[in-house]
């Protein structure tokens, strides 16, 4: 498809929003009611192909007669040429100089086809059927060891180990199924360890396998159900920590833990919203209870810990040292999770108080561990880490970038959930804005990429400076004081989804600088002490909850990210659900995280004293020394010619 | 010391009853009152050196003047002279040639020191007291990771598992223990498994730390408390098996537990006793409950499912087949054993459906898998087992030999407890009996052992014929018929310690007669499957919790032993318990017992035509064929020519 007048052509799949599409593009369309249909400011006019849908009530039939369409509700059809009215004064290059640059960041899509042809689709339960001969008077070994007879003889099982739970069901099974039944195995997640035979089934129930995943967020907590014989995610469901009644972050989880009852009363919390997703994706899922085999879950160390039931009180007093790095394998009824008796649960493992199980998951299930290409890993959230390395070498550290990503100390922000303003465009002339939310309804608040987008529109265009500041000259009504603090607001009232204006304050885009600031001098830093810098690095890996599309052009705008080329860059999404899911389709994961582990070397950067000067030095857009933003300075330069 | 006028010698220790050195010495001195001194008929003169006690109001001043004294009251002192009154008529040679001969079995007792020489004496728990540094910034290590770093650089201690709720306690202990600990680390039950630690604790605990040792017996449950440091049995403790109400043998129980809620009652029952006899060695060692670390129980296979939840239903059944033959260590809280978190229960493993873990324990227990004599392992009771080989192989058998010897379907039978009748003699001309009981108090019923004992020399005396039966023509008040039925009175009311006569009946003999036929039947049986006769034995081991001393001449009158050399022959006492016992003491046993179990083949004695016969040919007293007993068949020639 084509726009105009800019003449900006891009491919996208059919079924794509013409907003999105115009988003993807750069072309700006005023659109302020996130997609939904009702402000009816996104007119656009199709001058060539066809779209599906478009036509509101917002539109006179005449206007759809002549061909116009709202830009939110409209479909790619066909081939298409589309024109967006814009003000007559503007030639297309002009419009396309001082449109914001856009790179949305690759998502590594995790290759299942890939896994199954180099022999790794090896889920860590496995079932198998067995037909057994029937004991006679010649052959009357005991049930177990018919059992493990036939695994060792037709399926080649060995170094087998069966529950008791397990052998307490055996006998009658056996005889109920007329000795043709499914095993359930677990493999083991150490070196020699032992083939568990944890469930036992009558007659054949190999079609159905599954495995659960679970992020323990801070903030949220995600879970998914994974079909271990198709290697399929059936279903998703996030929730918001019900810890967060105790405190927003870590250490304050940690100081309320200290209290008479209190690690009690959050482990019970973190369990039962663990229990709540899992009821969810079960449902969503439609499977059987006693069909789920394994659970894998993945936290940071307290909220590792918390989860245990294990006292975290000591990650947060200097020396600052974690209980444990590797948990055991432990019955996930034993933890008070709603799954059957056969189920054992097993907790990603942690580097130090601060480079949690979250980190390490994400390392493993990007693989960033197992490469020679060197990698920067960056772990997008309230609690920050960063690990560089490749096969041979891996570094850590975390800093605390305050919860602006991630929704927190931002007046409307959000987490990345149905109604957040997720993406974002300006008209540089009349600032008005172009706000797509997520689920393309009413906007509701902002999510950490809408944040992150909005800033570096905001900055690039000249509403805010360098420091964040608003720019008091321009004549908008977007533009206000309140309470003092200046703001820009995003979606009024009447095209919102909640009831007041949606809006963006300087408080807000304060917090994000500090945020970015934190992350960026934690990279440097940590890439300092090892002696690289950027350019040395072949690849770089996003991983954060804070939005499904990440631009990657205004990650480098605010600094967040230095500037590298694009192609170096992939976002994974949730990192610490990723290798949680994976580590569930691939028992190597698990049998390898040992190792990985053991090369993992971690720095504190309170003992770094060069952190805090970047830090101080980071705290601009994009930072204090524009010289390591080349493109956004000459783009800088470029536009002040074009508004002189 | 010298008996007159037998001109018999025996060497006792100081401290020795006199009547206990005369049954030694095959001296008969009347004493129906079990030793209690009440009846006052075992009146011997003491004619040279020096017996403590020994004297009561049985005595005149006179005759104590004269140097009488009762037996079963004095203990040797010095070296003695003692006459014993009786009939004047009979010379000593003819005394002497009408006494049955006793051989008392040799007991072997462990040997500590030899296990500690060969460096066997690592208990399958053991604690090791750490001094760990202290955390710093520069050295901030997991606590899970600074304990399992102290234990491999300074102990020597690899492939560590550190169990949850140790991970639960370890940061808390650490830091009020300012860092010095004790943990207790439990071995692999099994090759290439991992030492587990099983619990922490502040400051240096190491002088502590025990085991308890338990024989599940379908009759008496008994349990043992070990000291790990030094070896010690510190205190014992047997009690019935309270699921005794709910049927005398195995079958029966299995019968009950395939009633609703059969399997659960039975279950309690068992559980119960054994926190019972757990509770009582506690409290006699006057130990700490958290200072104990593992448990080692031993039971035949339908005691072990019971004790384990495990339906025992298809036990009973054709072809018999039992759920497991191993079963994995358990916590023991989780079995509903009264015992610490941290202790975990292991099992012994079974054979097949009627050679259980009692067995193998009692195999494993004697060592006869590992020497390189062919021995016969013979456990004697209700359900009676049959081991035959060394160290290149092994055979085993099971036959129901009916509870006589454990005091059951005997009319006075009790278990070997105080007031049992152990050991027995008779006057051959007045038919008078010696009674010893254990304790030495008024006779409250008969033993395993007193059962063979008194059952033996009725025979050899003549007053029961070679079928069992009562030869009617006896002038003695001690034989008559109480409900149609023959019977000897072994006490009477006035000295027995129950308010009527204590007799055995010509059922009772019966009973006995079955059981040894049984025995004796099955050594046959097996001996001749694998093409040996009871010459090429190098060894025989009795087990069996039937009494302390076991007259080996007496189980070759009745024929539950063939004719072999005396010192061939062994007596564990409870071979079931020696095993759980040897095994706390050193893991090794654990280890090898899969080994062991893989070399022992299983006979089926209802697959085994030649058993039955075997078994009709040994229901006489010794057995049908008397050319077998040789030595018996002399002595029975002496007495009747003696009599003639």
């Amino acid at each position: 498809m084509r726009f105009l007048p800019h003449e900006k052509e891009i491919s996208v799949k059919e079924g794509t929003s013409l907003l999105r599409a115009a988003m993807e593009a750069g072309v700006h369309i005023n659109a302020s009611c996130g997609g939904e249909g009702v402000c009816g400011k996104c007119r656009v006019l199709i001058e060539a192909g066809e779209v599906e849908d478009g036509i509101t009530e917002k539109l006179s039939q005449e206007d759809i007669d002549k061909g116009y369409r709202l830009a939110c509700r409209s479909k790619v059809k066909t081939d298409l040429v589309v024109r967006i009215p814009v003000e007559s004064a503007i030639d297309a290059a002009v419009l396309n100089k001082m449109a914001t640059p856009r790179k949305t960041a690759r998502i590594k899509e995790r290759n299942l086809d890939d896994l199954k042809e180099k022999g790794l689709f090896v889920p860590p339960v496995e079932e198998k059927y067995l037909e057994l001969p029937i004991p006679t008077a010649q052959d009357n070994m005991a049930d177990v060891s018919r059992i493990a007879t036939c695994l060792r003889n037709d399926h080649n099982e060995h170094r087998l180990e069966f529950d008791m739970s397990v052998i307490r069901k055996i006998p009658d099974v056996l005889r109920e199924a007329d000795f043709k039944v499914t095993v359930t195995i677990a493999r083991p997640v150490r070196a020699e360890g032992k083939n568990r035979i944890i469930n036992i089934e009558a007659g054949d129930k190999t079609a159905h396998n599954y495995a659960i995943a679970v992020d323990i967020g801070t903030t949220t907590i995600y879970g998914e159900m994974i079909d271990l014989i198709t290697g399929e995610v059936l279903a998703q469901y996030g929730d918001f920590n019900a810890q967060i009644s105790y405190g927003e972050d870590v250490i304050s989880r940690i100081m309320y833990a200290e209290k008479e009852g209190g690690l009690e009363t959050l482990n019970k919390k973190v369990v039962g919203t663990i229990n709540k997703v899992i009821e969810k994706i079960i449902k969503r899922s439609k499977i059987d209870l006693d069909e789920i085999s394994t659970i894998t879950l993945a936290g940071n160390n307290t909220m590792t810990q918390l989860f245990l039931n294990v006292n975290p009180r000591y990650i947060r007093r200097a020396p600052y040292v974690p209980a444990a790095i590797l948990y055991p394998p432990v019955k996930a009824s034993d933890l008070g999770l709603h799954l059957s008796d056969h189920v054992t649960a097993l907790v990603y493992p942690q580097v130090s108080s601060y480079v949690g199980g979250d980190i390490v998951s994400g390392v493993m299930g990007s693989g960033m561990g197992h490469d020679d290409e060197l990698t920067l890993y960056m772990d997008i959230g309230t609690n920050a880490e960063i690990v560089i390395g490749n096969q041979d070498w891996l570094v850590c550290a975390a800093c605390s970038a305050g919860p602006a990503f991630e929704g927190g100390g931002v007046k409307m922000g959000m987490r990345a959930a149905t109604g957040a303003i997720e993406d974002f465009s300006i008209n540089p002339v009349t600032l008005e804005p172009m706000n797509i939310t997520i689920g393309n309804v009413r906007p509701k608040g902002i999510c950490g990429s809408g944040l992150i987008t909005i800033v570096a529109t905001l900055f690039e265009v000249g509403i805010i400076n360098n420091s964040g500041k608003f720019n008091q000259d321009l004549d908008t009504p977007r533009i206000r004081k309140t309470d003092d603090v200046y703001e820009y607001v995003l979606a009024w009232e009447d095209v919102s989804g909640i009831d007041r204006d949606i809006v963006l304050t300087e408080i807000d885009i304060d917090n994000l600088i500090r945020a970015k600031g934190a992350m960026y001098s934690g990279c440097m830093t940590l890439l300092k002490e090892v002696g690289l810098d950027i350019q040395s690095l072949d690849r770089i890996i996003l991983a954060g909850g804070f939005g499904s599309f990440v631009d990657l052009e205004k990650c480098m705008v605010i600094g967040l990210l230095p500037e590298i080329d694009h192609e170096k860059v992939t976002f994974i999404g949730n990192g610490s659900l990723l290798g949680a899911r994976m580590s569930s389709l691939t028992n190597r994961i698990r049998l390898d995280v040992g190792d990985t582990l053991s090369r993992m070397t971690n720095f504190e950067f309170s003992e770094t004293a060069s952190y805090m000067d970047n830090y101080i030095a980071a705290l601009f857009l994009p930072h204090t020394d524009l010289n390591l933003f080349p493109k956004l300075q000459s783009r800088l330069a470029e536009r002040r010619k074009l508004k002189n």
